[in-house]
């Protein structure tokens, strides 16, 4: 049998935390994620430098003393080659389990909840397989945060959500009961748009929500006023109008 | 044209707002939430006694100078029958619009996000048709802290995300691409264990947490683990295995 205590803490490795800094108003971020964020001893951003990095400005405006913390900035390939991605994590895992192995508190910066489409899934999954601690903090998603910047449910009583990536069949998602939610449909907006003005007039109800949280947002609540270029940050919410 | 400043804000009524106070554990309440309730003049519960609140122990937990904060505690119907319900809605709208024209601040607590599945949408609607200023205060849903608490993600890259209350076609949401999530499945959960059971073996992979982030929480990861008597608070997810 093992002692448990001082010595079980000292033979233990470090934690590798994804922390969700929502999805744009530092004041979103949890109470959690701030403490973890003061607490930690390294900062790892996904991105190559800090300026870049959403998460990382989000952070730092809630929890200033993170800019003198030491972090590493990786650049993530933007793929759907689980060949090439796999590879960039388990180069990135090889960077970090050194300082799990000292012990180190690490805390990988997502913007919205590292649980949702979140680029820390996939170094959470190497990190799990080598044995290593990790621990998720849930963060304010997208969709949540849009829809209380337009106050209007997501859904209420019986009612499904279905949240859609851009990877979907849009005619498919939009035949589903309830609400529908858009993401990073930026790219196909224009199709989005066409496709929703074609329903029954009245049949649904918007809100769309552009940089949500930022100086530059802007709140949609009717489909012709929805923009047709190309877009990075918009979520695009369709409930069925009762 | 009207003259801005001090006469414009005068003549305002107050702010009504729904504040999400997450899942359970007080460290999810963002910052946003605490600073919305150490300001408000008043707590709008949806429970008769503070004591029966959970949104009002979680809120409570965080930020203790709410013990000393006027509040009214609202008995609300949990009922489909939409008649019973506008009826209670409108008659609590009615108790609190005379705070709103004297110019106060309320804050109608929830547990998890507003946005989702919370009865302060009835009371938005009312506010709303009144011409009431209100606004909602995200919270982390139970889903997205029941992932992070079983450290699996919801969904990545191109999946989809398909949130389904008690009502729903369990059959028909098990057909669906991506994650399921099964929100409330308390009083199903035999039902949904059997189908789960009857999918082709590998095919799924489930996470299930009771009582998220409460003393007696309790995660499970395999289908054969689920409990089978009747329980409140569990979100039952079903990935598709990769």
């Amino acid at each position: 049998m093992r002692s448990l205590g001082k010595k079980e803490t000292a033979e233990k490795k470090g934690i590798l935390y994804g922390v969700g800094t929502g999805p744009g108003d530092p004041e979103l971020m949890t109470l959690k994620a701030v403490r973890i964020l003061k607490e930690c001893d390294m900062l790892l951003l996904p991105a190559g430098k800090k300026e870049d990095c959403r998460a990382y400005r989000i952070a730092a405006a809630a929890v200033p003393e993170i800019k003198d913390k030491p972090f590493i900035g990786f650049e993530i390939p933007m793929t759907r080659d689980e060949e090439i991605r796999n590879k960039a994590f388990r180069r990135i895992h090889g960077e970090i389990s050194g300082y799990l192995m000292e012990r180190k508190t690490l805390a990988f910066l997502t913007i919205g909840d590292p649980a949702v489409y979140s680029t820390f899934c996939y170094l959470a999954d190497e990190a799990k397989r080598a044995g290593d601690e990790v621990r998720m903090i849930s963060g304010i998603t997208s969709f949540s945060a849009c829809s209380a910047r337009a106050v209007q449910p997501l859904a209420e009583g019986p009612q499904e959500i279905h949240i859609i990536p851009s990877e979907s069949d849009y005619d498919e998602a939009l035949k589903l009961p309830g609400t529908k939610v858009f993401m990073k449909a930026g790219g196909r907006l224009k199709e989005l748009k066409e496709k929703l003005t074609a329903l029954p007039e009245g049949s649904v109800r918007i809100s769309a929500v552009e940089n949500c949280g930022m100086e530059n947002e802007r709140v949609y609540e009717a489909v012709k006023e929805l923009p047709e270029e190309k877009t990075y940050m918009i979520v695009v919410s369709v409930a069925e109008n009762r």
